[in-house]
């Protein structure tokens, strides 16, 4: 724990939290688990669910009132950290993406009607949801270009639009679309969320995009989505018409947070992953990995890199707790690119490490190479965020790169 | 073409490969065949053998006598390299390894009955091989220290030991197992190369291990193996008794540069994607991918760097035609780690460039960033080369680094 | 100012010191001063000393028995950050090196003669010191392997040596030297730290070492120095005899958070001069320098990276604070590199944004791009840090690198 | 010497030049030399001249007719690597920019009463010259903005302006000069190059413009430059009227493959130092700097970074040879930030491996660190030369990154 941002719940509760993902999620981590289906491991996940409510840890997330602790977003982010060293570990606390940004955003923005009948039973773990917004006709890094539109009909909006990388909709109870309902607005309020039964008709699940290789299952997937006239009724929509991407833009900051979080969790597992082996690892009698240099190397950079990051996240997520994430854009750009670099290098540099070993499945780095590659992508490109950072920079410099 | 290396045969092969790669294999690249196992399509790329041999195109790795063209490394490399613009073109010309490599190994050193039985219908692409050397329990780096015995019983040996990355064992006919057969001998000494027929009795392919996450089949699979009380007459040896070592090195310095224009192959045929997708993809009305200095930045330093790598490579094919691979194992080294990370890198900057695409299988990049990761540590990993060469060097300054 | 660090004599300190920077020293940055020797610009900061003193800003890094603030190391840090916004700062408010460093270690080590002689006027600023440690013929990686000696006779030592960069000799009244006095001790129990007056006979200044083409003068410049037959009482020992290490690295601990904090000024006021000009400069009408994205690249990493390394730095000297430098000797082996790396990339990006401008004289940058090259090589070199932090990692996965 | 490149005449001149240069300019590397004004060392390096002349050594970018070699470009770079080994080689054979750039020119394009005047005094190494191009007011990566006129008035152009980098005006017989003559013409049409003699009433040399901290003089410096109403005969125009930037462009090309080649002599000599060092510094009893693995990375990396540019240049240099230099701009662009950066690296490492000998003038490193900076930026930036090479690779795929 980085005293700066301790807290006194986070150290009773920070311990007792790794203590279970150590020793009830660690052993998890087969070649078998790491390789198959998500649906297959899925009913253990379930179970580990009860020890987690049975240990009084359910529900980190959430405001007293459902249960939980209240806890800010610099505590919660620690705790994300500590769950993220096993990949199971979201998962079983019920704080996996994207449900946990649906629970935020039903929970500040839904008609009453929408928490009784969806928000209740996704802070209980009894279903899940997804969120549908990215569309493969338009470059993800301008996400005002959009060609889903949600027609008034009635007392009722007309979907159509095509959709992909809408995670975890495999399974998903409900979607939260991202549909173009003010067409003659200015580009950034055309847009509402809109929330759709998974089992509406026109709904289609096209396929779980396969990705490098994988196209996985259930909450472990990105799935291609059709929608094609598909009815639900106005008032599923969530906050205001047109308010679509202020509400994502929300939703980014703490998000943001989350995920830089868990690429920390990763980073720091697989750096104890990288020492461990190091220093057990024989090259030839009586030599060790850690004895040499270039392994000594890996080490010392990723300790410093790791260490930098997680101060310059924690510092972000107690200015989003301070000031509210609108005051600190320019951080949580920061974060997002800096973070996602630093977490790849250094898995990179443990599969280099572990050799042959490291490739594989028998351990967990594959895994993250594979699965996190993506981290420079999703929630803004590290180019988009360098951009967009450097441009507010300038602009407290008088130059407005916009201008034109 | 580099004019530098170019010649009269290539100048009229070259083109027509590259047709056959771009019309013939190309269209293979489809989502499905990019995830699967390689035994859905391998029907498919059996029938291509035969077009590759209507063509006239079969055997460009052989001998004249064999029905090939008795290219020079250096010719042969720069085929390697169109080749390794399709996942497939390797296998469907019959030069994947590590077949290619059993092939020139029992040209030069098979007893004729071995010739006879396993190398003519290896040429013919009828049967296909597997080498047997890296053993878990010890590190790739230090490849004499070794776990497996050769022990001679009668006409026989005993084979016992435990393998491991014994590429495309599955489904192959023959293995060519690295034992120790002299453990007395100096450590150079002692191992022996013996070919064992797949189906002989305690032979055991226990695994395809999974590779980030995919255990793979057929050719593209790597086994764990068993041998256990393996008996194969003492005239299955391969070349003298104790000279394993000096047959794989002799096979490494070929086998890099067959290895290092593989790798160009993919960063040519990465760079063309970023490129075509630059050009193309649409950020916002009018704005190309291909005006933002991030994505020309990206393109500039891949353009250099496989130019340089290439002509790195070449120079070291050359050298080898002129002088044996011995007299050139600086290059040799050099090659191996600056061309494995080149083009890691290259793959990375377009799967960045191609954006959510670029890490989905709808596309081939993803399949490199994860089939490919491990350049940098077969055959020797980085840190194993540089030290290598570094010593080289400073023995030509008088430093001993191994005095001790 | 970092919220994190804030305290309240910071709020109303920083500001003030800031402005002073600002508004007295940024204008003696002309190409004269920053290319002619120090001690022609020497007497207008002697000036400006008065006018700190005037403002009451005189003595921050001193306790407040000697007319200073007590400030902690993580105040003090941030001080030194915006001083060393001007390669004037320290100088001008009495905070440089090694004067500093001298300070503090008369404070807590010099018997009352020498503060009395010494340490006073030190303070005061009417006199310079330095200290004495690298030899040129031994590696300073290594600082235990040492030729100077000080022998006993009668009550005095006989001192005789041979070392360089002894920084700012040039001018200076005394010298601490570090000398062998106890050849038999363990090799860490050898050294003892001597205060030799500049004037005492058998002390040489050999030279000023060109540096980059500069010889330098007065308190800007690198002695090299001879000690021949030199005697002085041995009531000049600094500290307990054979502590001469002991008290080395006490003063590194400290030292490197100034070296660091030193680091991030730089760092931050070439951020400052690349924003501005790439906020003003024209390319081709209508288009500015920011408008590029390589340029934005160079922005957005820079504030990035200088954020991540400041709240590293400051973390630890808060650490040193509550704990002591002993307990976070990782800490600060990893601020060292990983700050001073992260300053020479800023500076180098500061110059490519200025083009031809950049690497003139005319301008800041270069001046820290010579003068500051060292920073990855004094006070430990990257190389030592990275191992000495990988070591303690690996001791604490059971494996003591040193075992042999 | 790279056997791909040789020629017969490279195999008996190469080694001459080489044994000049280590045994008659190596020596002249003193810290001495190093540091003072070239002036200083002027003298000495005019009688190395003559010896030079002796070997029948000079001349070598020279036609036949004019007492050279005709070497091809590709044959004089290798020269050129060699010469570069030192500071002092191309001085010292007369073959040092920007006089072996104008000599090109003048060739091809001078009057015949301006070759007379100029040119032959200027191949026999009598007079030195300049080239006055880049203006402070505009940026240097957009050289057809251009402040400077040349009206005509009579039979004479009155020339009136301000540049900087006018590099070696000092001490210089005379200019070309850059000016604009054609103000109504196209971007590209506007500019002329006209040689102005350097005591011309109005030609100020405002300055020797401090690099790194120093202004140098003579041939070593870089001047500003004021003309004000200069008046010169227009039959002191080079080449057509308007043709200035196609003239430039045509120096350019073979310009690069100097600079280039000089880079991979600097780094291959930083290099040569790195290794001797490495050999030879104790670091501890029987530990010497190059047993260490960190060393080791940085020859290694070093060794094949040096490999590959030179063929890259090298290539390149051929292609010109045989193709003229338009038709491979690509290459020229890619050569130059390329080999600009790879050498700038191992320079860094030879200086982090000597410690803190490597800051200090008592080596030829720190020389280069400051002097070659400015190799990524003159001549076109790395930025540009990116920028440029992938907007023609854009274009053969369609994008005119230029349409707007």
């Amino acid at each position: 724990m980085e005293s700066l941002f301790a807290t006194e719940r986070l150290r009773s509760l920070l311990p007792r939290i790794q203590e279970f993902v150590e020793t009830e999620l660690y052993p998890l981590e087969s070649t078998e688990n790491l390789t198959q289906n998500f649906s297959k491991i899925e009913p253990t996940l379930l179970e580990k669910r009860k020890r987690v409510k049975e240990a009084g840890l359910w529900g980190l997330h959430l405001p007293v009132a459902d249960g939980g602790l209240d806890l800010t977003l610099c505590e919660f982010g620690q705790i994300s950290e500590v769950l993220a060293r096993s990949p199971f570990g979201h998962f079983v606390f019920n704080t996996q993406a994207p449900d946990i940004g649906n629970t935020e955003l039903l929970h500040k923005y839904a008609p009453a009607h929408l928490k009784e009948k969806y928000l209740k039973p996704l802070m209980a773990g009894e279903i899940r949801s997804c969120f549908s917004m990215t569309e493969p006709e338009f470059a993800g890094s301008n996400p005002t270009r959009m060609g889903t539109l949600a027609v008034k009909e009635g007392d009722d909006y007309i979907i159509d639009g095509h959709k992909w990388f809408t995670s975890s909709a495999d399974g998903a109870a409900f979607i939260i679309v991202m549909a173009v309902t003010n067409p003659e607005a200015s580009k950034y309020k055309q847009a509402s969320q809109i929330l759709v039964p998974m089992d509406a008709p026109g709904v289609t699940l096209v396929r779980n995009i396969p990705i490098m290789g994988h196209a996985g299952d259930s909450w472990a997937s990105h799935a291609e989505m059709r929608y094609e006239n598909v009815r639900v009724p106005q008032t599923n929509l969530i906050g205001p018409e047109g308010a679509g991407f202020l509400l994502a833009q929300e939703r980014l900051g703490p998000g943001r947070i989350h995920h830089c979080m868990r690429f920390i969790g990763i980073a720091e597992r697989s750096f104890d992953l990288m020492c461990r082996y190091a220093a057990t690892r024989e090259l030839e009698a009586g030599t060790l990995l850690g004895d040499k240099q270039f392994i000594q190397g890996f080490i010392a950079d990723s300790r410093a890199e790791i260490d930098a990051a997680r101060l310059l996240v924690l510092r972000t997520a107690r200015h989003i707790d301070e000031q509210g994430a609108a005051a600190v854009r320019d951080e949580i750009s920061m974060i997002k690119f800096f973070t996602a670099n630093m977490m790849l290098r250094v898995v990179d540099r443990a599969i280099q490490i572990h050799g042959a070993l490291g490739v594989t499945s028998d351990i967990l780095l594959s895994y993250w190479y594979t699965h996190e590659r993506a981290a420079r992508i999703y929630d803004g490109a590290d180019e988009v965020h360098k951009a967009a950072l450097a441009r507010n920079i300038l602009k407290s410099y008088g130059l407005d790169t916009r201008r034109k």
